[in-house]
């Protein structure tokens, strides 16, 4: 347990999604395939909190996030969510979508890299948690779908008009959350929203093999990399080059440097600590 | 006409641009032939009027952006602007460099989105106007040259230097800007900066068609889009995910986002009303 | 030398890098290619120094940056820089960090364009060189490895985490500065990074043609090209706008513009001037 834990004392069930864990691995699997793994309200408090509580301790080094059955994830359940937000007062409201940006951020802030093993339909929230991701690791099915135009909704929704548009640009952004039509893997790979094109039925195989390969490399190296590619879409070049600058001055003091020069002097391979 | 008129009455009449409607789907067409549409002060100023009219109406759900002859617009036009700059003073120079760039703005800020036509040359103020656009639907023959070094000008002109970058990545956006060599439709789409390739002379029909398509669509979900698109691109992750919250909380009250729900009990297409 | 020069005098000696000069094309070599141009203390301090020279005098209208024999720069020396900074306390590790950020910084604020001609390896502080010059002119052996993760450093070394996301997106710039792996130039090229591709052998020649092409233009609408995509990556689009108008109403006044103007009434090519 996290020294940063007060009074509430963390789960280690989790009704809403499927968590597993191997040896810095850990796997959250949305698993309500007969509803093409809809998202409910404890789907996303479960992301939510489980982020927060990974974030606290120093156990998880790569995450990959997964959908069981036929596809990655279909958004937010049309009946639990969209049938229960229509009795909704503006406060209720606030809080719900309030709730799916945190999931966004916590995707954003963990300090381990996170890996979407996409099949099939990835939809509305579906298509944001894939986004939000650091690595999307798709096969020839997915399919991406940010479709809250067709609902009656923003295109941006959890944070997604921030996102796409720094990832594929902004036309392509334009394009895709206006008209909310599907993003096929080919596509997706040619703008750039794959990280990994697989073979059929691959994506979490291929997933899981790089998460793999992320926890046993350089974590704290591995954890500043992606808190400075977060925070520096939002700093100035001057900010982000003095940023870049105290983070490399730290982790030079960091074991794993000094391990790196080891093992380059002793022609081995390093031993990766992560401290 | 909009309860937010005050004594200045809107005009009907344009002269330096052509303003049509049909059923939400306005048609603005640069209508100078013989010079290549090339920009006058009151095709500018046209421009920047008719916009702020428009987004102050709910008429508009839709606008189609399209050049008439051999060319979508040759840029602000050599007699007319260039000779005329160069006997105007400082003052003068920039209320010119300010009306242009306000037209730009007006494109990016209208509560509706905006879907050039490009076919033959899309040059200068022209390729900017496509560039600030939402949708850029081409046929082959359309290249878009930033040509303003090639007038000994700066290569960020109307926002072109902000635009550009976050449309096609700072590297292409660099090479094109500096250099001022024409992009042929090819590298054009290769780069992110089309929506939509057409066969050839079908832009302005593929445009009016994808016009219709979010007119119809609901317009209210779609205006937020852009909104967000828009304020997004100078907005923190932190503020972006709060402001799209706020948006869809907002939405989920509207009578489209029930509209949906109903129409997905019933099996039945949405009909959508924008409020 | 410039008049903004004080009490120092500029040196006209740089013992650790190479410098030529050819009728405002300034040619910067790495050289020390038994080491495949690995960079040391004197290598960073000489570009910083050099490179605030040149943006101090009107010599210099464009700048190649080179490497000699078989690539183009591995990066920090292994020896010299790794060994060293494992004995420095925290102040030195800020200053050493400190000065590679500002040869990035100064790179991005010449007011003259870079073009880095790339063969071989571009290695970790190699390539954010690479990265923050205004052009990537490559042959087929070319290859970026932002490799930092693999010393145990972050990823956002001198400005990559900065830099990267915006030529290349997000998407691609995750993957790239946490996995460390090099990016062959076909990828580079796909994915927005290179400006030009050339035949094998060729990147340092067609770079030269491009500095002169660059060098016998306009110079100083270049030089605010560059300012404003630089500034313009970090402000809102109505500043953007803003600073366009008054950049352009400036150069309006200028005698290139009037050149250009004159030269096209004449039908003949225009002289520019820089002025």
């Amino acid at each position: 347990m996290s020294p940063y834990t007060g009074s509430a004392r963390p789960t280690g069930e989790w009704r809403h999604i499927k968590v597993s864990e191997d040896d810095g691995v850990v796997t959250v699997t949305l698993a309500r395939p007969e509803r093409l793994n809809a998202l409910t309200f404890g789907a996303y408090a479960d992301l939510r909190d489980l982020l927060a509580e990974l974030s606290r301790e120093r156990r998880a080094r790569a995450l990959v996030l997964a959908g069981e059955g036929r596809g990655f994830c279909s958004g937010g359940d049309v009946e639990e969510i969209i049938g229960a937000t229509l009795d909704a007062d503006t406060a209720e409201l606030l809080d719900f979508n309030r709730m799916t940006g945190q999931v966004v951020r916590a995707l954003r802030e963990t300090p381990f890299p996170v890996v979407a093993a996409v099949h099939g339909v990835a939809a509305g929230a579906g298509a944001v948690l894939a986004l939000a991701s650091d690595f999307r690791v798709a096969d020839p099915t997915a399919r991406f779908s940010f479709l809250f135009t067709k609902v009656g909704l923003s295109g941006g929704d959890m944070g997604a008009a921030y996102l796409l548009p720094r990832v594929v640009g902004l036309g392509h952004a334009t394009r895709i959350l206006m008209l909310g039509e599907p993003v096929r893997a080919d596509e997706a790979e040619r703008i750039g929203l794959l990280s990994q094109l697989t073979e059929e039925g691959q994506a979490q195989h291929a997933a899981a093999e790089l998460a793999r390969t992320l926890a046993d490399g350089p974590a704290l190296a591995l954890a500043q990399t992606k808190a400075l590619l977060t925070a520096e879409l939002d700093l100035p070049l001057s900010a982000a080059v003095e940023m870049d600058a105290s983070t490399q001055a730290l982790l030079m003091h960091s074991d794993d440097y000094a391990e790196f020069h080891a093992s380059f002097s002793e022609k081995r391979p390093p031993k990766w600590r992560g401290k």
